[in-house]
């Protein structure tokens, strides 16, 4: 079974490729929290979007555009030792798929601005969620990342 | 564009169709919480599997094996006026990928044992990735589901 997906917007990004992102960002919970950008749906898409602007975050869906290899095992950025992908991010993953959970700030038309990711210029978009209470767990553990991570409170988020 | 993928597992749920799921449950934030099935990761994605124990929660990508009709505006479950597909979970999308976050209650081989969740079984599974603070937001507003949702306190969730 393949199952064939076609993109419905594109990511503009201060990121042009995923070089530019400072590796710093990924061990810091806050990293993000500073980037701005937006979404752009294509319009075909747009009646999709009624009553989008209700939520303050969204669940984005998309393509690791830059990803060219799958592989099982990665080394994820400053770490040392290698880990199961399923255990990782990296956008090297058998099916290219990202998920990132974005601040909605506003919408204009098709565009919607956007704060907080970590997606690259050009990304597509796959598909678009409201972000709900059954999305938010408490009492995580993070496996390899609780030794990386800070636990700190980021800004008002 | 077209990006094509290929399941790496399959679900074991205890719905054996989408009719089975009681429509009260999607109205609470706990609704879900008593579920349990498994993930089975196919043979060659084993590897991938290395580390993830350490993890309480795993992000979960499918396809909606059952969806057949990508529609822009769906009627909710319980609700008396359409929105936009991208401002609710409907299993109808323009590309039908769902996601879900779920507690992992142990891994024997290849098999994840899961709990908290609301796929079907013989759901294909894409993606799995850790679940991490970047994914918890607070301050979240709902939208037009803050009407139907109970603020509940989830068991130890």
């Amino acid at each position: 079974m393949k199952t064939v997906f076609k993109p419905i917007g594109v990511v503009r990004s201060p990121f042009k490729r995923a070089e530019d992102i400072a590796l710093e960002r990924n061990a810091d919970p806050c990293g993000f929290d500073d980037v701005r950008g937006k979404i752009e749906v294509y319009e075909e898409y747009d009646a999709g979007l009624k009553d989008i602007t209700g939520f303050s975050h969204l669940i984005v869906i998309f393509a690791f555009h830059e990803s060219r290899e799958a592989k099982l095992l990665v080394r994820p950025p400053l770490e040392s030792r290698v880990r199961g992908v399923f255990a990782t991010r990296s956008p090297h993953r058998p099916n290219s798929i990202g998920m990132t959970v974005v601040e909605l700030v506003r919408r204009k038309g098709r565009t919607l601005y956007i704060r907080s990711f970590d997606m690259t210029e050009g990304t597509p978009v796959l598909d678009i969620k409201p972000y709900t209470d059954r999305d938010r767990k408490k009492n995580i553990r993070l496996g390899w990342l609780e030794r990386n991570q800070k636990r700190a409170k980021c800004g008002k988020m």
